[in-house]
């Protein structure tokens, strides 16, 4: 049976082209029928020419509008009312389609999602997670990463219940380490927020409703493969990414100048080319597909704005794992458990 | 006439050998006198070595204990009574000195400097400010790093104005770019504490106490060179900090992995090498000599603990120049014309 996942295809900075090509290696890959939604007059004739003949599970779902990386969120999303977020997330509130994948805007795409999907049982704040590259090769999932700010312990709390969930369900973790992000490792390092809620994820450790809790953590933590998952609120967790991206981009462009003005000979610079594009594959964000915004009714992943085909493709594949293994109910069974009330798993 | 500075000479991982070799380069280069602090019986022999007979104004001054950086800063500072860092930040306090350099315990340091020089006139909490290096070659102050948390409105306006007089006094820049570290660059940007900030920071722009302030910024802006100074409340400016320092480490590791994967020639090792090298010193942040702590009563420099000798040398450079420019005094006058009060300066 194929998972029905419905794709924005004008979300990227170079949409539709990289989302036509995605939806396309996707069905290739996977047991996927892909609902790419968008402006039907440019999207049919676009993945006709793609398709060249092949049959494959695509159907093109029509919205007139759609929302761009210059549109301020908020307004976006109450004035543009056929847009290709809200159309497509809409199938999947139907029932249509059992997951969301976008690299469009993040701001209209998390207020789109909490509109029309609505949030899980037990979930007070649905959180943007991210998934971070570390030293070891393993992933660490940040959240919230900038759905929300002035979060309670509460809150806190339940970002890292919904970590854990996705790490063990979407990335194979069978017990993920968790931490709390603060500026030291002792108890009484933090803010009044963080010191507040370890005490929360204490007893939660303490009662196996969170496997494994290492306490406070550090920003260092997030790329070494200490943790899993950190948990912090999304004002923290936003300055973190963009902090992250910031001096990515710092390093990339001075080891470029670095090179150009240091290696002069053809051999030096062939070698050097080689070198950086194994170097910058290996800090690719995009194999992980996109941030997860977990606690909202069904799959819902957002792509980056410069997402290749690559990174839709693995949208696509996070999207149908997410929705095969069930996350929304395990995160619902998670909030029961830590809240005492009866796990709906049961 | 020489500027007396004072420096800890156990602070670093490799103390004394970094700060012996750093006070001996500083009195060769700048019109400083130095006091060494540190046991008397291990640092007068070491010193005598490295001096050779060379005659440099540099007095070793006895102090029986040090703190490591194993130890936690508040147990360290009420049991070793006599540290190097207690005894040598009483020289600035009774005058005999004018700055304080220290590469130790960053905890302790910061803790000892309040208790021993107090905090000047107008200063509610005093604050650390990191240097970090950006794209266009000119740094970013950010401030607070860490020396508090759960500042409130006014505190971070004070960080944003110690910023200023530092960015002005000691980097040599005329009207600083003053930036509040946000989640986005449009006023609504935020949590509750940004947004209470930002009117407080545009009206001393109005009234010229701030020269140039650009509103929110975000994470990526550290490093862009869009801003001079970026001010932020110390719990969210630690993790950037240390968000940084994890992914130059990740970055870094992975480069090198990466390079000895694929240059396998002699030349191209030789090549990538030099290429290393170079990209590593343009990021070095030991340029900038360490982390200023702004708001005591007097030139206090907190440096990194892997501290060289040539970083001991900008730190004790950085410190004669804060002294010598009386930042101290400048801080005062701000905060007394933010406050509308008479300035201390007229």
């Amino acid at each position: 049976m194929l998972t029905d996942i419905v794709l924005d295809a004008m979300g990227s900075e170079k949409g539709p082209e990289p989302e036509i090509r995605g939806a396309i290696a996707a069905c290739r890959h996977y047991p996927v029928r892909i609902h790419l939604v968008g402006p039907e007059d440019r999207i049919a004739p676009a993945l006709k020419q793609h398709l060249m003949g092949e049959r494959l599970p695509i159907e093109v779902v029509h919205a007139s509008e759609w929302i761009s990386m210059d549109d301020k969120a908020a307004q976006a999303v109450r004035q543009k009312r056929d847009s290709s977020m809200r159309v497509g997330l809409k199938l999947v509130r139907e029932g249509k389609a059992r997951g969301f994948v976008t690299a469009g805007n993040t701001g209209a795409a998390m207020a789109t999602a909490k509109m029309v999907l609505g949030t899980l049982q037990g979930v007070d704040r649905p959180a943007l997670a991210t998934i971070l590259p570390t030293q070891t090769g393993s992933p660490c999932v940040m959240l919230d990463s900038g759905a929300n700010v002035d979060s309670d312990p509460h809150n806190i709390v339940q970002f890292a219940l919904m970590g854990q969930i996705y790490a063990q369900n979407v990335l194979g973790i069978p017990k993920p380490r968790i931490g709390l992000l603060s500026i030291g490792e002792e108890d009484s390092k933090g803010n009044a927020l963080t010191r507040e809620t370890l005490p929360l994820l204490r007893e939660l450790n303490a009662r196996n409703v969170v496997y494994q809790f290492l306490g406070n953590v550090e920003g260092r933590d997030l790329f070494n493969g200490r943790c899993d998952v950190v948990a912090c609120d999304g004002f923290v967790g936003n300055v973190a990414l963009k902090t992250t991206e910031g001096i990515a981009k710092l390093v990339s462009e001075s080891l470029k100048q670095t090179l150009k003005a240091t290696i002069t000979s053809q051999v030096g610079a062939l070698l050097s080319r080689k070198a950086f594009k194994n170097f910058k594959r290996r800090l690719d964000y995009s194999e992980y597909g996109g941030a997860p915004l977990l606690g909202v009714r069904g799959a819902c992943i957002i792509g980056h704005g410069s997402s290749n085909e690559t990174a839709i493709l693995n949208a696509i594949r996070v999207a149908s794992q997410f929705a095969q293994a069930d996350v929304s109910r395990h995160i619902e069974a998670a909030l029961a458990a830590a809240n005492g009330t009866a796990a709906v798993e049961a």
